[in-house]
């Protein structure tokens, strides 16, 4: 089935089905009927970048973000300008592809520093040196804050108020959010951050909280349905805060990674008809 | 040596060197020069309340705190009178042991259960409830704000900020806070959080936040020095806002429990001399 009208708006984030390339990916999007896919640079890297956009383009898939950007905290000025260079051309990548959103993950303390403001504000920093040359390309920036269980070593901005406090210096086309239920769920308030967030909400991205966490802490995410998360309530917030875009499903997930990607994308579609799909046009 | 004046504010959690005995943790730390232990009811029991007053007179050491009341988050009534029996139970201990406070940790989501806001009313409604009963013993009841990788399973009150929107409900001699580096580390504003708090600050737990994080994440503290936390930094604000209580050092860690407990409690007395007293202060 092609393009499914109740699948339209559900993204597979290739992270969810990590063994499949680029070409497998897209083939199984399209294949599941879903209406848009999340690319991570890696797979991407492997295809190169003019063949990604021919296959996207034939597919007729949207891409729903581009992941990822960021790893900015550096104190180091040569790594700083390493890093600068590496998000210029993801920035060109995601014009390219025409990605809703570049996904920036802010990146965690250097080694040794323990001064978690002055990254934070190294990352504001970086933000702010990338945004001419996104907008001349017509690339938002998407801010992704990161449950705290990451803020040492993968995302210092912990909150959608953090990401907020940084984005809304600029304009909403040029810098948004990445609204992660994973990293906000528990984050107090997060329904009037949503709504705070309104139109920067340029990705929308599911998965779960599950206990006991796995041992790698990065493969901690699961299958919604699975876990700790209301998602017929954080989907109504989302929906009511005005967002229109893909529903992204972004799992890292050590059981998942070794199952059929295809059962997986069923079974992402299943619960994305049973608990999210009812709830965004509320 | 007893009551060494540079070591007159530090406290050792129990928890910290589980394998001892209340009566051992007690010897322990008079023999260390520690002013004060922060006792288990586990280990209460054990010896019971009686004999722990005893004990705790002659030693000569404060009880920095009581661990631990709260888990309260239960929807089901009768659920709900057992936790609350199970509190006054635990007030009673803590004013026979002249605690400084009991801690409340709240408890995660009910099983099945997903609003999380939901029980984080109950829990406000539960302390609500014990603070006449704390009130008439002279019972400091200390809301511990815990890192949000406990919130579905041990603690739904994430923040520092969510904590003082409820304890400011109450007079600040019934309801405080337990200010524990390893849950707030990350918190943006926490800072100004500490400063708001003031003479609210009932405890200030220190345990350091170390990556990678160990497969059992609730074993995932380690030593002051050890990890990301700036704790200079950290103890500055607790100091700046008034606190001059003990310094309770909670850590929990499977490498350590397999330690000598002695050579913990010297450890931690050093790194708490290098890292934490001298910025006490200021």
């Amino acid at each position: 089935m092609i393009n499914d009208a109740a699948l339209s708006r559900l993204s597979l984030n290739q992270r969810t089905t990590a063994s499949w390339s680029l070409p497998e990916a897209i083939k199984g999007c399209v294949e599941a009927g879903l209406g848009a896919i999340g690319i991570w640079r890696e797979q991407l890297a492997e295809v190169g970048l003019d063949e990604a956009c021919r296959l996207i383009a034939e597919s007729g898939l949207r891409v729903s973000s581009l992941c990822r950007g960021g790893f900015f905290t550096t104190a180091d000025p040569a790594e700083a300008q390493a890093a600068e260079a590496n998000n210029r051309t993801a920035i060109d990548e995601a014009a390219a592809l025409n990605a809703a959103t570049l996904v920036l993950v802010p990146g965690g303390l250097p080694p040794g520093d323990r001064d978690l403001q002055a990254a934070r504000d190294r990352a504001a920093g970086a933000i702010a040196q990338l945004v001419p040359y996104a907008h001349e390309r017509s690339v938002n920036l998407g801010i992704e804050p990161m449950n705290p269980i990451y803020a040492a070593d993968r995302g210092v901005i912990s909150t959608l108020a953090q990401a907020l406090d940084i984005a809304e210096g600029f304009d909403p086309t040029d810098v948004g959010v990445v609204v992660d239920t994973f990293h906000l769920w528990w984050e107090p308030g997060i329904a009037d951050q949503v709504q705070r967030a309104g139109e920067r909400i340029v990705s929308y991205q599911i998965c779960d909280w599950i206990t006991p966490l796995p041992a790698d802490t990065l493969l901690a995410r699961g299958m919604m349905g699975d876990g700790h998360i209301d998602f017929p309530a954080f989907t109504r917030a989302v929906a009511l805060a005005g967002y229109r875009g893909d529903i992204e499903v972004e799992i890292f997930n050590a059981e998942l990674w070794a199952a059929p990607p295809g059962e997986v994308v069923s079974t992402m579609a299943e619960r994305y008809l049973e608990l999210v799909r009812p709830y965004l046009d509320e």
